[in-house]
């Protein structure tokens, strides 16, 4: 809690920082109002239509659950929404001081957006560490502690739900807006990105905040409160009955706090080019978090602790803890290699453009597939490495030491769209060139940011899926158990309901992204229906003469996005239920069902994200100069990719991350309503 | 065998007159010799190719296991090869009198088509029964029944490894050829599909016969032997001592041979429709089977038997064979509906078109993941059901009774890459535009009917790779018994060394398909190129003045389908052996690595096969006069997604179909290698 409290302290310090620095002209000022005003208006009502479902929620949860675990319902969506507004809050604020720094000089917008970002980062870990461990004393005073972790499981849930919802509305939001405005802008008019007189632009800025940062930021939220939430639970039902492996994964997650703050202010002095300062800050936060770990391991289990029978050494926990921290700059390593427009993987995108729009696909969906080997493999070799040391309360450590470093990796993260969005008021209000090419420059390093941590973002959450299945094996146990019965579920590949659980879930992750993209490709088509249909109406828009309406392509795309995402985001919850309800299935292909989705879930996922970022970043390689640069064949064919790569890395693929993670909690959740 | 030898005498009653019909005007015999030609050089390379792996194969066998697996493997091999080469041959025979067929009229066209299919469908199964009846006879008299059933083995696994190099080498070969042809004859110098003027015509021409012809009936020949081979292992390891359980496979695929000839002889008395008396012929082979595998279910298990210590009355076996009769149709209408443009799904990636490129991606993409869900929930509810009728035996005698149905199946499968090249030798031999629109027509009939039977082969495929899951449980569960050790392996999800293997067996499919594509790509690219050379070289191609040199597109495909197929097709046994000698794996991980390809390889397959199929007939939507047309804005996007679809539909997607099961078989075979 100290360490939690020191981070929002410094949080706090950091947002008066941000909003000391200049905010530019009042066009500036101008436009990211309008910005800020779109987002603030479709979170509002994204919030009312989540809550008639939150609110569904926890009525059945307090009926056929406890009261705790629907009060940790309650705290787990208003975090994760609360997370929500203040990415985008603070977003909003820093990318039009990022535009006016950038007039100053490259170091100083980058420190501007990263600072943005970091604010973020830290208010939603703190937010996260702070919920869990209030939540947790409270509760452990009033049920005592067993009860009390087991109503956690009502917090993670509540987290995980919004996350899907935040993550699919904003994410349709933000690539309707883009794909519609690109489409008809950039393709049928010649129009330059984030040109003014494009009537989508604005909706286009909204959906950089509401998807990318807000979206993300609850996201992420989900995933730290979870990966407690589950290590916890791990501990208490690897470890029952003591109370250090409870107290640890909070201590791993205090300590690396500490860690990101330094790995900031060593952004904030340091010089040399973005991406290397920006790694830099992620390996002092990792070096930090693996010397103190240490210390913190050995004086919690001074004697070790025994798990699965073994007695385990305070040196096979830490070890643990340092597979999660050794993990994350690997898959931030590869998921590099597979998206920076540096390395082969990306010029080969590149290079397939020149023979059309086909071959640039082809090349693309092929690199997604590509991206998913080495992550996977690494993944596997933790899982083994850590349950080695310590069962399976040693891959829930490694998780939570990966997770730990949250807050330095979501500054990366949001670094992404402050940058994409001072480049677009830079444009809109007719800075001078130069300035738009600095925060290019950014803008591509955060590209990768974007998808690197994307890949670290579903590389957790695999794993924290995982640990939260063994949670499901074994509080069925102690369920069937308690009720008099022998627990024989083996959950072995022989049973032909585990292969039918595996299929079912193994479809989720298809049907999900499947009807997220869908939900895209129908709202951008509306959008270029009204953007056609402006630009119709006034031919003066083209020449600057009139002023497109940009509120109603705000309100299509918001409508559009609110209504689309209700049926994937109902989808995982509706197949637990009736997995869970229909006769000749129940708790076995349950089980089944949970893995099948983690394992397809996580090839889509890295797929889709990986994919996407390297479309993007196969334009920008092509934009630079490269095999005829803009405005040739080459380009034409690599636009298409990247308009195809948009929902594929910031709708569909990342929306995988919450949805795997709800379907695992929630089927804890159910067991001892249904079976 | 009395059956088989009908079937193969029909078929060569079939091939007579399939050759006795007038084979066109000179210049049409000429354009089929020079396809022929092409073809056969191709094949020809390939198998030396092949039989470089297969020899060292071979040769491993015959050292690291015994003398009878090891021919069966060659034995195996050899008919797959054979089968490759009946299906090229006579499909080349076929075309020619198809597009003269057409002249006369539609439904002679229809029968000279389904005919020319009916003879590969016909041999094939004829093929795989006699093979794998003589084989057990001969080797049940060598070494004894038991020995010999697991020397089947190595037949299935000599029919699987040369189906996978077949399928990916014609499947890189044909769409290489039409992907490069497309690209630079359709989009950059606006000739039609099949112009004499595009220098790869025949190379594209060549690659159907190699692909669709050759592949296919490769594939199919290794679909129904392993079925075969899997369904008697199962019967073998569940009613030890049973001789009927071996002989009940056999007799089904006999009888269903009966059912095909009449199929056949109603579609060359029927009329209508031509979709509608495909589907009739389908009908009557599922009608004949389902009334006579009753009495012969009766008469070889009189009074029942015993599996997993139940009794199952007769009618339970006979109920386990309808499920995969039924799941026949089912899947094929599951199919139908998801690919045909006279559905929604079809119909909403054109409408998709109309707004661009990406649109149109974004929505085929979409529409291949949402045709995963019925099919898998109905494979689901079969194994389900069959399991609960008889055990794994049930599962294996529903594959069985499905595969026995490839006669007529394949009938239907050749019939789209016939009438594909009618249609090219139609336009090739300047035939009047009359003759063109009825093969146009039959050939979207064909596409349905392509996509409707890879939907087919990849769910028996999936179902016939879980009895060979469940065949290498109860074999290493055998070997560890023999070698006195105690059989405990689990293969629980809870064990993470089963999670891993899931993982790397998961990976399979996204990495081979990645490969696949690539390797399209890469060869369609030098396609591009030496098109464009020749173009630039005589610009007197395009008026018609000079000779464009087919040859050396037909070179370049053949050399660059030979070398790219190599990595991808040995991609599968490496994993497998590598899993099964390193150290910290072993048989546990290889267990959940069998499942893990199973699961993610049949998402994918469907997704890719249905997708493709959906992109070229939504195309075709479009050039049937809807939404603007042929030249329309809608029909260049829809023309971008058809050839994204080719390497999904045609090269990727059913290559994973002899993927999963090579990697199932070549599990069982070194249990007691490397155990």
């Amino acid at each position: 809690m100290v360490c939690a409290v020191i981070g929002l302290a410094f949080a706090f310090f950091l947002i008066a920082a941000v909003i000391r620095a200049p905010s530019g002209n009042e066009r500036m000022r101008e436009i990211s109002a309008a910005v800020q005003e779109g987002a603030r208006a479709y979170l509002n009502r994204q919030v009312k239509t989540i809550c008639v479902i939150a609110v569904i929620i926890f009525i059945l949860l307090f009926i056929f659950k406890d009261h705790s675990t629907a009060i940790g319902f309650v705290i787990g969506a208003f975090c994760s929404l609360a997370a929500g507004f203040i990415g985008m809050r603070v977003a909003v604020l820093a990318n039009v001081r990022t535009a006016q720094a950038a007039s100053v000089a490259q170091l100083n917008a980058l420190r501007m957006a990263f600072n943005g970002g970091s604010v973020t980062g830290l208010l939603v870990v703190g937010l996260a560490l702070l919920s869990v461990a209030i939540f947790y004393t409270i509760a452990a005073k009033l049920t005592g502690s067993d009860a009390a972790i087991r109503s956690l499981v009502g917090l993670a849930l509540g987290g995980s739900l919004i996350s899907v919802f935040a993550r699919l509305g904003g994410g349709i939001y933000t690539k309707a807006a883009d794909v519609g405005a690109d489409l008809v802008g950039k393709i049928e008019s010649g129009l330059e990105e984030d040109d003014p007189r494009n009537p989508a632009v604005i909706a286009d800025n909204v959906g950089d905040n509401v998807g990318d940062c807000a979206g993300m930021a609850a996201d992420v939220f989900e995933t730290y409160a979870v990966s407690l939430v589950g290590a916890i639970l791990a501990g208490l039902l690897t470890l029952a009955g003591n109370p250090a492996a409870i107290v640890y994964p909070f201590v791993l997650g205090g300590i690396s706090v500490l860690g990101a703050i330094l790995g900031i202010l060593f952004v904030n002095v340091a010089r040399g080019k973005p991406a290397a300062v920006l790694m830099g800050a992620v390996m002092i936060n990792a070096l930090v978090s693996a010397i103190l770990f240490w210390p913190a391991t050995r004086s919690l289990f001074p004697g070790g602790v025994t798990i699965d029978g073994i007695l385990r050494s305070p040196a096979q926990l830490y070890f643990a803890s340092l597979v999660g921290l050794i993990l994350t700059p690997v898959i931030v390593a590869l998921t590099n290699y597979y998206t920076s427009s540096h390395f082969r993987p990306v010029q080969k995108i590149a290079y397939a453009s020149e023979t059309g729009h086909a071959t640039n696909i082809i090349a693309g969906l092929a690199a997604g597939e590509h991206a998913t080997a080495l992550p996977v493999l690494f993944i596997g070799a933790a899982i083994l490495v850590t349950y080695q040391f310590a069962g399976l309360y040693g891959i829930a450590i490694a998780v939570m030491s990966m997770l730990s470093m949250a807050g330095v990796i979501i500054s990366l993260d949001s670094f992404g769209p402050i940058t994409d969005n001072a480049g677009g008021i830079a444009v809109m209000a007719h800075l001078p060139k130069e300035i738009r090419a600095v925060t290019d420059e950014l803008d591509a390093v955060g590209n990768t940011m974007k998808a690197v941590t994307k890949g670290y973002a579903i590389a957790s959450a695999g794993l924290a899926a995982l640990v939260l299945f063994g949670s499901y094996v074994q509080e069925l146990s102690a369920h069937v158990t308690a009720r008099g019965g022998v627990f024989s579920y083996q959950f072995s590949l022989a049973e032909p309901k585990v292969i039918v659980g595996l299929f079912i879930g193994g479809l989720l992750p298809f049907t999900f992204t499947a009807f997220s993209m869908d939900a895209v490709g129908k709202a951008a088509g509306a959008v270029v229906r009204e953007v056609r249909r402006q630009l119709q109406l006034k031919p003066g828009i083209l020449t600057g003469q009139d002023r497109p309406e940009y509120g109603t392509c705000v309100d299509i795309v918001t409508k559009a996005a609110l209504r689309e995402m209700i049926v994937p985001a109902l989808l995982p919850l509706v197949a637990v239920i009736l997995v869970a309800i229909i006769k000749p299935l129940g708790p076995v292909v349950l089980g089944g069902l949970l893995v099948g989705t983690i394992v397809t879930g996580l090839f889509i996922a890295i797929a889709m994200t990986s994919g996407g970022a390297a479309w993007d970043n196969a334009k920008k390689f092509i934009e630079e100069g490269n095999l005829g640069g803009k405005g040739s064949f080459a380009h034409a064919a690599a636009v298409t990719g990247d308009t195809v790569g948009d929902p594929y890395k910031d709708t569909a693929g990342p929306a995988i991350n919450p949805m795997i993670k709800v379907v695992n909690i929630l089927a804890i959740l159910i067991i001892p309503i249904f079976f």
